[in-house]
């Protein structure tokens, strides 16, 4: 039977058809390796008709449809379940930029296209398209508007969700929608993108995408400051948003022992700024002018916050290469707390006006599940997004490391439980995939949840697509 | 019966019943007097359960719901229909300010709050809420979401959807959704209130919102630059871009019969500039710095334009009073239009790159349908939006302006074929209603038709909110 499948697939559509083992194996595998999952083949078809094609053939034989892109995401979305009887679908056969709109600021592009060849074909046309983070040069436009990405400039440019003009969507009956519009004005209707943006393709296989391109900044610029607490970092925010409005297009919060432990991990990395702080806050400016404009506008901005006693010390780089080595320390934390050891992680949004008083209440609860954890906290605090991550406590042994382990749960449900008392949420930027299904559904209103279950009975009545993600099994 | 019927109605829940067939009046029939309904009566519940127990009984009663801001839509979607088995819903006592998050940089209210009244008190607040439109003093921060308003400065802050974080909405069943959530960043599943807003109350009527304020600016600065055609606009509006970033808060298109128009039939007008000139840009920059900064930006944007050809003539202006003269032609436009007599209206939008050649394209088949009927093109062309409208020939006697009106919809459709063919949209900002129903079904794929139909199935089968807008009756 599988082998008549097989022959029936291979008739269904024109593309590539992988079935070999080997080949095989990294698709069925997420990025963390957390999740294996077993399919039938991975798909590649070369036009959106085939995928429609595909999509047909699926729904005819109660064969399950897994999309994939760059397969970097972290909650399990992209690889496919253990049923076996399933397909992975790969748009990397479709990934051409069709066409670049520089006067409209738009672009067009398959859904298999990689970010960073999006990035660049705008560059190209004198424009920016701003959706920037670490997996770019392998996760796809599809998977980024899928998973509404969020990214480092989303407080200038907002997520992805925020730069999709228009989308062609394979529908699970088959059918196209053919959404391609690049409008900054079109009240025909119901948005219908929106449904299928962030639902992780489970009501709809993007192909194509219309988004949204920006001025090249002049300039850039990057700051470092020390901060007495969490709370001066959000009077700071507030301080750089009146100074340099729309030009502030990063602020990152990294606490004192996450930069204590980059520099530990990272050789030859030095702080930036000579004093030692419970906190601090990286800055980026981009200036429309030039970069005496850009340097003149934070000097500006960090005289007033001295004198406002909400910075006690801070560097502006004076190079690219010193503005690299700040941000250096960032994109190194991840690397720096697997070098430490096992940790919990949480990818959390709240009202930018509460992470102080969030900060304190999250960590005394942790304190209470599991006594002197390590808590590392830095993120995109301009957008009110904390990762959140626990460590045990110093100097832990294999016991203590595999206690935690066992308190997983409880040490996130109390940080959750913060989060959702502040009116918080539990998955800022990673999404739901098989990870959070049932905890999203603890949180949220069963109004919302029963809203979320109906439309998608009623776009993908057979549960082809993407099945048991964001939404549970019916 | 229908004595019944009010006293269970009055039952139903707490607020106000306006049964008064005097104090009915205003409310059942549009801003331009197009459309008139009939109703039993107008409510006006004092809280959301209210609402919900109002919502209920209509359920129970087979009575539809017809949801009404501040009745200033230009395409009957806020008047019910003829049947007068239905409810005019207003929030008109559900127009509290909630509450005001400087450092979130939210502003929660109640749907029945106007617009005006939220500007207020984000400006109290230190803060601003980029809204901005004609009716800004009567209509409401709900009817403003439920129909997706834009305005003058969309091209900057975006629709209202792009404003909107949170909403509570109260479902055609009568449960109450509470989404009023404040976060930039939220991937927990389907963003349902993308579903909401837009859909002009079809879906579900939303009794409050949280949005999104934006620091003041500290200065603001408008120009008016004579161009040599719609070509060069477009070329101007790139560089403006490129020059002034985000701090170009406006870019309006007026053409030059239109700016005479207004010059005709406002007394004391004058043009700011000396240049007669086929179309006129109206530009206004939000300048985080100062006022001398902000006319050095537009100076150094000017010099460049007129280096380029793109500009033939430009004014800065040197005081508020001459930046409102400026402002005042813009806004004088409907006003002389209708002194001028009548005129067939479209609310149109196009890729921003295809509006020289739309304006030549669109000017020819009018032409063709209506010869030597005048064209007024006028707007938001920073947004691709253009009010493009129709007049009788100079010099019409009364026949030909009913000749005009028996054509009115072979012009209209006309227009519309060439935005159709340009990929642009037949209703830009204005909304569907009952106006355009059957025009927009005629404009879109049927796979798209289909989804929205099924949607409004899913939410309210018995079609009882605003039955007959947006989506035909079933």
């Amino acid at each position: 039977m599988a082998h008549a499948l097989s022959e029936s697939l291979r008739a269904a559509f024109q593309g590539r058809v992988i079935e070999d083992r080997d080949a095989l194996a990294p698709h069925l595998t997420d990025y963390r390796k957390r999740w294996t999952g077993r399919s039938i083949a991975l798909v590649q078809p070369e036009r959106t008709e085939d995928v429609a094609a595909l999509v047909r053939w699926c729904g005819e034989h109660g064969v399950s449809l897994f999309p994939q892109g760059g397969n970097t995401g972290l909650v399990g979305g992209s690889v496919p379940d253990d049923s076996g009887h399933s397909i992975i679908l790969s748009l990397a056969r479709m990934n051409a930029i069709v066409d670049v709109d520089p006067y409209n600021n738009t672009l067009t592009a398959q859904g298999g296209a990689v970010l960073a060849s999006v990035q660049e074909a705008a560059a190209r046309a004198g424009r920016l398209f701003p959706l920037s983070l670490g997996a770019e040069g392998s996760c796809t436009l599809a998977g980024n508007l899928s998973t509404n990405a969020g990214g480092i400039q989303v407080l200038r440019y907002g997520n992805a969700r925020d730069l999709c003009l228009g989308l062609e969507v394979v529908l699970p009956d088959g059918q196209v929608w053919n959404g391609l519009r690049g409008l900054r004005k079109d009240n025909t209707g119901y948005d219908l993108k929106q449904l299928f943006i962030g639902a992780e393709g489970t009501l709809g296989i993007i192909t194509a995408a219309t988004v949204k391109l920006f001025p090249r900044p002049a300039a850039q610029m990057t700051a470092f400051a020390a901060v007495p607490d969490a709370h001066s970092a959000v009077k700071l925010l507030a301080l750089a948003q009146s100074c340099l409005s729309a030009s502030l297009t990063a602020f990152e919060l990294i606490s004192g022992p996450a930069v204590a432990l980059v520099l530990h991990h990272m050789p030859g990395a030095r702080s930036p700024v000579e004093t030692q702080a419970p906190y601090y806050v990286l800055l980026e400016s981009s200036d429309a002018e030039n970069e005496a404009h850009a340097t003149a506008r934070f000097e500006a901005l960090m005289a007033a916050a001295f004198e406002d006693g909400i910075v006690t010390d801070a560097a502006i780089a004076s190079s690219l290469a010193q503005s690299a080595a700040f941000w250096k320390i960032r994109h190194h934390l991840p690397e720096a707390q697997t070098a430490d050891g096992e940790n919990v992680k949480h990818d959390i949004s709240l009202p930018i006006s509460r992470i102080g008083e969030f900060i304190d209440a999250a960590g005394a609860a942790v304190q209470r599940v599991l006594p002197g954890a390590r808590i590392f906290v830095f993120g995109h605090v301009g957008d009110g997004n904390l990762h959140y991550n626990v460590s045990a406590p110093a100097g832990s042994d294999a016991e203590a490391y595999r206690a935690m382990r066992a308190s997983e749960k409880t040490i996130s449900q109390a940080i959750y439980d913060v989060v959702a008392g502040m009116n918080g949420s539990i998955s800022a930027e990673h999404g739901v995939g098989q990870l959070r299904v049932s905890t999203v559904a603890g949180y949220k209103q069963p109004v919302e949840m029963a809203m979320m279950a109906r439309i998608k009975q009623l776009f993908d009545p057979k549960g082809i697509f993407n099945p048991g993600r964001v939404v549970a099994r019916q």
